[in-house]
């Protein structure tokens, strides 16, 4: 691996604090062992090996992808026990078989009797016995047969069971946590999410179908749930990077953010107290999830180049290579001599996912200020 | 290069309807042509190297950039006279250094007199002439010299001339153009983007400073303009393929949107009359351009898999890998049976820029269907 300095990389550059992440990973991990749970991350936060690697040796048992290509490249890294937590198109089967073929443990899941049939019909015409897991609606936000939607999920879970499909068990992902901002709330959407999955499971086994596993997770509940009763594992993606969001949800400090992008003062606007910067949305993303929060970030919070929090900053407006960094409601009179050009800059993401997304790879930046570069998974 | 069909194409993945490209390219160099103007694309919204060579196939001169790893992707295809548009860090000097020593036409743009300082001082000491153009800010919108600050733009114009550089000329963009929606409204921006610009050249010209080349150019303005007087040069961008804004803007209509997300339904929510597909914001990006606008498009707009508009529907949510088709205000109580499982449908995007840059390659679909894969550019 190439290693150079963070003073020598060139902007904007995508920055993982390697001691806050493996922080943030212990954390979790010891949350997680505290309760008596497998924990399966989601590595559709980082798409990069080099960090899953340190998920698993911290404890993770088994991974969460959001593509195919994700359970590709991990699996031909070592990583057998894989969850494609995304409903599977039936024109996808050809390949997720490819890899069971190849000797991985890929679960699929399903939430109708259609995809269930389409899953358990390939797998009989191949002789492959696929696993399926229920995907369970506890939130309404998005997938999953809701958990008293009775007749629905006997239908998927005979789909399945009866048409020689493996049902492995029920996972749900409570996306509505990302709205929460208290205590309280979060632990309330982190019990919704733990009695919804297990009361599927619950209603699956009283009709004699198995379910092994009980799966639920997001990094707002991961990180709020004051009880596990009937859950087998905890899923959880962000968690390892953390970001603005995050940060606003309440389950994490802004120093606990390791993920930043580097950036460059390019120009001013010395009349509107603006300085402008190279990294636009380009680098950041269009993610605008704080802009639904009670603290608005804009397109990020500025740090100076070693990471500190320059209070107040925030790159208030962004082109695709353009960011605008000001002080919103304090336009900063001095900001050509506070920023001049050539100044580098740590912008914080909204919502790191999104973020890492817009970058070919990671500059890992060790506490001696080292930086190695690690790859990420890009596309499908 | 790989060739398919559409029909056996994995999803998400972004479509360019090649016919629709080659008219978009034909009707706006036969614009500029018949105003007399030289037009030089900017690369940044397709970063693809057969899109580009259509468009200088077309009679383009020269090609505008937004990175320098674009520049040097274009340079090493052949392409000698690039416009780096995006005010140049100090940092950054070497690397164009090393284009123009490659024998690469490569021209800077600088806004302030420290920026102009640096470029003209680092070609002096490595014995290289570099060329720069001073930005210009029509609109208030981002960077660059405002017309009427004759100070700071002869301060810039002299730091270059009389520092060793070669002062090249000016440029704008009128990035606001982007919030009008009529055709008065486009009209009076791109007059207010050409009188700027040339008006800035005119007091460089005045003081006895060199402007050959006054560069103007946006989509929205450049299919505007009613008169092109003092300028030298257009550019332009997304006009390539077009999007939802520009619809909405005025400058296109749906059928002239040549860049789509192919897409495949994995479920639905049959009680909130949605269906769920595999093209979610990574796919379609998190730019929600059009909810500025007066016809707010959420995610995109929904075409059957020919890219024909089906009516009303949107992507109306979007997470990492999921996007949410719906009716809004007219729930369809039919979603599932109008899209069943598997179907594939096309999405039409916000923001062309921002959606090509969520994926590693275009698919090139022609008249029969049969599809290539074009590769993009990307990051740094």
């Amino acid at each position: 691996m190439r290693v150079t300095r963070l003073a020598d990389l060139p902007t904007p550059a995508a920055l993982v604090d390697v001691e806050r992440m493996r922080r943030n990973i212990a954390r979790m991990q010891a949350r997680m062992d505290a309760m008596g749970v497998r924990f399966r991350p989601h590595v559709k936060t980082s798409k990069c090996l080099p960090v899953v690697e340190k998920q698993l040796a911290a404890g993770a048992r088994g991974i969460t992808v959001s593509t195919l290509k994700e359970a590709e490249q991990c699996f031909s890294a070592g990583i057998g026990d894989i969850l494609y937590a995304v409903g599977v198109a039936p024109a996808k089967l050809p390949q997720a078989l490819a890899l069971r073929r190849r000797g991985c443990d890929l679960k699929l899941i399903v939430d109708s009797v259609e995809a269930a049939g389409a899953v358990a019909a390939y797998g009989r015409g191949e002789g492959e016995t696929f696993e399926a897991w229920i995907e369970i609606d506890t939130d309404g936000h998005r997938s999953g047969v809701a958990p008293d939607d009775q007749a629905r999920l006997l239908a998927v879970g005979r789909a399945l069971h009866g048409g020689g499909a493996r049902l492995g068990g029920v996972m749900t992902h409570a996306g509505a946590s990302y709205a929460c901002d208290t205590p309280d709330a979060l632990a309330k959407i982190a019990e919704q999410e733990r009695s919804g999955a297990v009361r599927a499971a619950d209603r699956l086994r009283a009709a004699g179908l198995p379910c092994a596993t009980v799966s639920v997770g997001s990094t707002p509940t991961a990180l709020s749930a004051a009880r596990l009763d009937g859950v087998t594992e905890v899923r959880a993606g962000v968690y390892v990077f953390f970001d603005l969001v995050m940060r606003n949800v309440g389950v994490c400090t802004t120093g606990e953010i390791a993920l930043s992008v580097l950036t460059t003062v390019i120009g001013h606007q010395p009349q509107r107290g603006w300085a402008i910067v190279d990294a636009g949305w380009m680098a950041m993303s269009r993610d605008r999830g704080t802009g639904q929060q009670l603290r608005d970030c804009g397109y990020g919070e500025v740090c100076d180049e070693s990471g500190a929090p320059l209070d107040g900053y925030l790159v208030t407006g962004a082109n695709q290579e353009h960011g605008i960094v000001a002080k919103p409601g304090a336009p900063d009179p001095d900001i050509v001599s506070r920023f001049p050009i050539g100044t580098r800059l740590r912008i914080l993401p909204n919502h790191a996912c999104a973020t890492g997304a817009q970058h070919p790879e990671y500059h890992a930046i060790g506490a001696s200020g080292d930086a190695q570069v690690w790859p990420r998974i890009h596309g499908w």
